[in-house]
């Protein structure tokens, strides 16, 4: 066996390669970069790697200022990998990273994708370049995107990125008739949403499924933070024994502005936070932009059949993932996966695109995203 | 460039690629051989195929007979690999293969699976070795049975092989509520529907899809023919001019026994035949054991939402298709794939198993086989 430092002095790798590996590192902050984006970083000097950083968690320093820091003097003249471009902004917390990159004496940086931030946006790129410093980017920069999904989103337009997530039958239910849904899907793919969960800021689900499953939709993951829980709820309906409202973390409960004013204080006091609407039902679109301006930059939204179409027919949906289960229930009476007064015709119907197929275990996960008709 | 001919002669294939080359053979026959089994055989001598041969037709030569025939004398000495346990009895058109493989000097016999049909299993192989041939059987026999699932079914149980095939959105929909289902999924999907018609002995539908979409059910492949049709029609309410009626081949209408005697006479003269039935529905099992008397060893399921929903809770079905659109129209009055008036708990049901997915366009197939309790 040829060991693996051998191939690593041996081969030299791409800059493909190396962004890929940038783009790998950036994954571990996964869950814990949020409002900020996930960003990973290496320097290669004589092909050959010489530090690796990624961004931790918001408030902690950049991937970029880690690498160059692990590096120390031997950065000088090397190469920076990163998948996102270095900031240039001094509006937050850590130092820019241009700065530092210009000092530590940098001959070359290789960028996947520019940064939609406006403080940053090729603005990055132009400072290191004014400096003399060679700058290629877009390598992979379709990989980085995906990526940093949610945080694009939201730098753009100020909205969450809005994953719906629906566990179904073969035959596309979410529910016997009874309402029996647990569990439609394996241990697997289970542990797959738990995942999911640590990767938002966001679960939004609706007084119907806390009503019919009691649900805690917390990360059950070691580690990862658990989502903040959005609970529509027009009429304040919601058992105060319910799991959302009686363990951890953060929940928000989305109501009708009149009525119940005992109630509401009663859950206040008990740490419960609301926003209230006019009306008798919560505006979607009007609810992402108030939960965008809070700083939440992901929702995973685990509804039922109606809250699944509620959310298609407004808008707000930007991906589906459905993990499917090889069983067939049937039955007119079963609930379907999206409900709602509302059937598209054929030629109307939500285009889902790039969708993208895996396994977990006997269940199978099909995602994609829904097409937005501009 | 080595050309493909140096290839084979440097490098000695393993039994298993041989075989996998007989397996392959055989699927030239597809959709041709009923109610025989696909067969494809080939000789092998000094680590080199000296001959091949397939099953064309029912009532033409054997693979094993073409091989042999093809290589003339050479054929002696020489390792015969063959997908299914050659022939041995004597009761049918052409000769028995084993007679064939001992009087040309063939010194070993390699079988991917034994031959279920009673006349033959294990005495094809005893008649072999009795002659002094050393032969194995049982490789790669997984995929030997999967070539051959029609057949099998049928000469195990006088029963045809049943595939339920529907094309549905992402949500599991077959047709909007007003009935529009034209096209849900995308060319290259419907191409596949043609070629899996060119497969099977008989197509099988109802009324309310005769009606709704007046299909002309036919495989639309040029050399394939298409198979016999199957419709379902208790009341006798076919319009004579539905393209069903009209157009070639063989049309069978299943309907109840009494009444309708004026219609059924007309369209007996026309060269529809009749199943009839007692009673206002037809039994499926019971249709099933007549359509299998008849020699027809698979029928394709393509119905609606009624007819999915009996097929499954009758327990005929044993092969599931769904072509799946990344579409999702949405709403609880959409046509369900599988209806009916029964819906199953999530413990009991139908579990699909040994489930695969293809890519056909942008649409994706999911396949399995129907988990039978026994």
């Amino acid at each position: 066996m040829i060991s693996k430092e051998f191939y690593g002095i041996l081969l030299i790798m791409t800059d493909g390669q190396y962004i890929k590996k940038a783009i790998s590192l950036a994954k571990k902050g996964q869950g814990r970069t949020s409002p900020n984006p996930m960003v990973g970083a290496l320097l290669v000097k004589k092909g050959r790697i010489i530090s690796e950083g990624y961004h931790k968690k918001a408030g902690t320093p950049h991937a970029e200022a880690i690498a160059i820091d692990k590096a120390g003097p031997a950065a000088e003249g090397s190469t920076l990998y990163v998948s996102l471009e270095p900031c240039c902004h001094k509006d937050k917390r850590t130092p820019p990273c241009t700065e530092k990159i210009i000092s530590a004496g940098i001959k070359k940086v290789v960028i996947s994708m520019e940064d939609p931030n406006p403080k940053v946006s090729g603005k990055g790129i132009e400072v290191l370049r004014r400096a003399g410093i060679e700058v290629s980017a877009g390598l992979l920069e379709e990989k980085a995107v995906e990526l940093n999904e949610y945080y694009i989103k939201h730098i753009r337009t100020g909205l969450p990125f809005v994953v719906l997530k629906a566990a179904i039958t073969l035959d596309g239910r979410i529910a016997t008739p009874d309402g029996e849904s647990k569990w439609i899907t394996g241990e697997k793919a289970r542990r797959a949403v738990h995942g999911l969960r640590g990767n938002v800021d966001a679960i939004m689900t609706a007084i119907g499924t806390v009503r019919a499953d009691d649900p805690r939709l917390t990360c059950r993951i070691k580690g990862r933070p658990s989502p903040v829980r959005v609970i529509l709820d027009p009429r304040l309906e919601i058992n105060p024994d319910a799991n959302v409202l009686t363990c951890p973390p953060r929940t928000l409960i989305v109501t009708a502005k009149a009525g119940k004013t005992e109630k509401k204080k009663l859950l206040r006091q008990r740490g419960m936070e609301f926003i209230e609407h006019e009306g008798k039902r919560a505006d979607l679109p009007a609810l992402m932009k108030t939960l965008g301006s809070m700083g939440i930059i992901s929702v995973l939204v685990e509804g039922g059949s109606s809250l699944n179409a509620s959310c298609l027919e407004s808008g707000i949906v930007d991906k589906v993932m459905f993990f499917t289960a090889p069983k067939i229930i049937g039955g007119r009476d079963a609930i379907p996966v999206v409900g709602g007064d509302v059937s598209r015709s054929l030629s109307g119907a939500h285009r889902i695109v790039k969708t993208r197929m895996r396994r977990f275990g006997e269940d199978f996960l099909i995602e994609g995203y829904v097409q937005k008709n501009n």
